[in-house]
Parts: structure tokens; sequence; C-alpha cells
């Protein structure tokens, strides 16, 4: 049995995951931003603490096994630290350490969207693949690597920065610092940014209505449902959404040659809208031909996926 | 004992290949345009017979396990097919099925580059990494990929298409038929169609003296010279490249996360002034953060590399 542990912008959610991959006790902690680092990772440690000691594992005949760890940035396999992460505001966070001095089993960090694909790979979209890609869409963009059936981890675990490969040139830098990163297309981010632009620029719309004409209300679920409605100015910033997630995916493919690609995160609630419009695209888009025999589909794990993925970290990579 | 078939765009070297990597009797075919593919094919097969038969193997006490060949373009690693060449004009050239038919010995087919990567990984640069990228700089971009220690071969076999991953938007499309490929910003070809387009649109350069005052004649090794040599146009062109081959690492590094990266192909001559610049280019430039602690290097093997690598594919994936 591992405790898995699943770092969110909102919220903290751990739990037990067995070998199989089935969660159970999940609980939550929620991510107070006045809170300083060293504060909320003592809380995690009560947390973890709690559960562990509160929950009969022996009842069970079950033994804690590991404590793993996904988070939303830039980790170093190897140290077990978060080396930055601009959407939750951590930075040098070495957790494997700590949590390691306080606890005696292995800790393992991975980035959050690797760890899903690792959960999708042992019981969701990627399962059965050899050479498989997850992509997460929200407010930024992770992916996950499955090569030769097992989840890439590269030299130093930094092999899930799709989110931060340049595409192109955009209006606006993205929250690494950087111009052009595909984060700044295609998450839910970009899709209200790149909305909010075409309003400032004069172009109406209904889906103001929504966010009571308060432009810094919108949010991506607005603009999604504005664009299945018909709503034109949604529909453009739909469509230059699918026109870079197309260009993402046509570089995933140049550069794995999966032989699946699925797509989960925020944005999944309207998976098949996304990945219907997209597969049209794909027919007509010569920028998309190498797409055309790639199989596109919506990532399965709902409930826990990055749990899940976290707990499951400590079966393939404790050491 | 292995025979090493590398075919490029102005000739096909073939010779023997040895476990290590030695290349022993290496020979041209040379590439004649005009020629069908089928009839080339022909001599190419004719040639295969004729130094496997004269040179006497026998008395050396080694025998022919298998025929490797590295072709520059797309290729299907099951089927063993050319897919498209454009820089050669083949299409579906169904080379492992022709070979095999001649020969009893089982053939491998694979992308020039990757097949050079390999033998940079057996014999040069890219030695005793686990994870590293070989990139070829010349008229088009091609790359291979070691993962834990073995040439990456994806699930058709798509995976080095580097060169053709969208970047940015370009001038001119890339001969693929998609816009804004790497290959279209850091290839010789691109090199030079920017550094004509800066002519054109007025810039003076000394450069085009080389060419005689024929601005259809400048080539790559002109504008290299040029910027070497300080002149304002060619170091436009060479900055423009270089900031683009900046980008192209900064993605292989957020994709593979690799521990090194060699450079190679025709403008591996211009390797220390290349690498030099990029790596000036590193410290300052935002964009490449990320790239600052990847080991950058010059490709290592400089006679009969796609040889070597084409033969030493029988060693690992004939089947």
């Amino acid at each position: 049995m591992y405790i898995g542990v699943d770092v969110g912008t909102t919220k903290i959610t751990l739990g037990f995951v067995s070998e199989n991959g089935e969660a159970s006790f999940p609980s939550n902690l929620p991510m107070n931003r006045a809170q300083t680092t060293d504060s909320l990772i003592l809380d995690l440690i009560y947390m973890i603490k709690t559960i562990a000691e509160t929950v009969p594992l022996a009842l069970y005949n079950f033994k804690l096994m590991g404590i793993g760890i996904g988070v939303p940035g830039l980790i170093d396999k190897n140290s077990g630290t978060l080396i930055s992460s601009p959407n939750i505001g951590w930075k040098n966070v070495q957790l494997k350490e700590t949590l390691e001095r306080h606890f005696t089993v292995p800790v393992v960090v991975e980035n959050d969207s690797a760890a899903t694909a690792l959960a999708e790979l042992e019981l969701g979209a990627l399962q059965g693949t050899k050479n498989s890609v997850f992509i997460n869409l929200g407010a930024g963009i992770g992916a996950g690597v499955i090569i030769d059936g097992k989840l890439y981890r590269g030299n130093k675990g930094r092999t899930t920065e799709l989110g931060h490969t340049i595409i192109g040139e955009n209006f606006y830098d993205c929250n690494c610092g950087k111009n052009g990163c595909l984060e700044t297309f295609i998450s839910t981010t970009a899709l209200v940014n790149y909305t909010k632009k075409l309003i400032e620029e004069g172009n109406t719309t209904s889906i103001l209505d929504q966010a009571k004409g308060d432009i810094s209300k919108l949010d991506a679920k607005t603009v999604m449902e504005g664009a299945k409605n018909g709503d034109a100015t949604a529909l453009m910033a739909f469509e230059r959404f699918i026109k870079y997630l197309g260009i993402g995916i046509s570089n995933v493919v140049n550069t794995f040659d999966p032989e699946l690609i699925a797509i989960g995160g925020e944005l999944s609630q309207y998976g098949d809208f996304i990945i219907n419009r997209l597969k049209e695209k794909i027919q007509f888009d010569n920028n998309l031909s190498n797409v055309k025999d790639t199989r596109i589909v919506k990532a399965k794990l709902v409930n826990h996926a990055g749990l899940i993925g976290a707990g499951l970290l400590c079966k393939y990579f404790a050491e």
C-alpha cells in the first residue's frame, strides 16, 4: 500500500493507493497561498501521519511501502526536489528529503501530469500502450510520456515540459518568463487571455453577460460554453485554441511517434467538443498531415487520477 | 559482419561494418536524379551483390549477418519502407521487402540521422550516455534520440522528425508542405534563403562577391565564412540561425531532458563557431534558460558515420 499526494493549485489531495491503483480514504488539505511553504509542508506531514496512523492498515494486512507526490511544476527526480512551480508559488522545496526524514518509507516526487499519465497507463486510456502521450489541458499544460511501456523520466525528470516548448510568438509572456510557450496558446489561461484581447479590441460577444459584464470574471468554462453555443467571439478564441492544440499534437507526433495520445485535465469535460473539432481540422489542415493516423482520445480516469498516479510512482520508482 | 548503406542526396555510400563499428571497403554509387527509383534500387542491389561476393569474407572468417540502410526521410520501421523523402524525391519505396527478396539476410531501414545517432552512441560523442540527442544540421534537419541507452524508434519509426516540428511562422513553406518547421529556420537551405531575402531587401554584403555577384550561387559555406569575417548581412542571417537553433535545442531539452546534445552534419565544420555563439546566447537569452545545464558538443565521427550507423542497425534491430 502506498500514500499518494496530489498537489494542486487550490488543494492538496492525499490518500491510500493500492498496488492495483485503487484509491481509498482520500482527503483534502486546502492550499493557502498566504501560508508559507514550510508551514504547508508541516501540515502535509501531519496529515500523512494522521491517515497513516488512524487508518488501521494492519487490519487489512497492509504495509505502507512508500509515498508518491505529484506536483504541478519542474522537478529533479534524483533529489526529489520541486525546482519551481510558478502556478503554486513553490521554489526549491526538498520534498523527498524532508518527508523521508519524517517517515521510514521511500518518497518519489514527479510532475503531476507525468503521475497522471502513469495512472492512465495502469488503469485508463493508455493501458496496454508501448508508446503514448498524455496531455493535460488546464491552467498550465502538462504531459506524461510512455516509452517502451514505462513512464519516461529523462535525465533529471524534466521530460514533461511540453507546455514550455516554444511554438511561435505570442502577445503575452508565459509565467515561466519565456515567450511563445505552447502553454500560452492552449491552456485555460490562454483561452481566457485571448478572448479578453478580442473583446478589448472591440469584438462583441454575449458571453460577457455570463460574467455580469465584468471582463475580469471571464473563465474558460464561459468561453467554451460560448463557443458551443455559436458565439462568434468565443468561437474565434476556440478556433485559435484548436489551431495551436493541433500544432502541439503534430509536434508530439513528430517527436515521440506515439500510437495514442490521450487528452485530459480541466478542459476534458469539453473533450468530445475539442477532439471532434480537432479531428475535422486534421483532415484538411496541411500542417497537421502527420497526425492523420495517430489515435487521439479522451483520458479515462476522472476521479483521483493524480492521486492514483502519485501513489503508483512508488511501485515503479521507489529507491 | 554487416553491410551498411547510407543514402545521401548526391551519392549512396555502402560498405562493410563490423560489430564494433569499423567500416571497410566503402564505395559510392552516384545519385542520379534523372534515374528512376526502381533502376537506382537495381543498381544498389547489384553493388551490394558485388561487394558481398568479391570481398572474400570467408577469408576473414566473417559471415554477412544483415544489411542496414539509412535514408534521409520518413520511414516505417515495421515494414522497412521509405515513406517519403522530399530531398531525394523517393516515395513509398519498399526497401526491406525488395532487398530481402534478393539477399538471405535481414534488412533494417532507418532515418539517416537516427542511424548516425546510433554510430555516435557506439563510437562517438554519445558514447556512454543514457539519454541524449544527436542533431544533424544539413540541407534538412534530422535527429536521433537515445533513451535508456538505446536508439528510440517510436511506434512506427517516425521519431526523428524534429526538423518538422513547428516552432513559429516563416516567410517560406517547408518542402514537406507545412509552414514553420524547425528545418526552415536552421538548415543550410534556411540559412541561404534568409540571406537571399536580406540581400533582396537591399542589405549590402561582400559575400555576393564569393558567388561572383550571382545570388543564385550563394551557399551555406559562403554565408558562414561571411559571418566569421564579420559581414553584417551574413551575421544577421547567422544570428537568426543561432536564435532558432537555440529554440530547437530548448524544445529538445523540455521534451527529452537529455544529458547531452551532439551537433553534427554539413554545418559541423563550423561546429565551434556555432556552439560558442550558442553558449553565449544561452547565458543571456531568457528563452533558453532551461538549456543552461545541458551539455552541447560537436558530434565526433567525421568519416562514414552514416554508413557505420546503418550497418550497426542490424546489430540491434534485425528481425
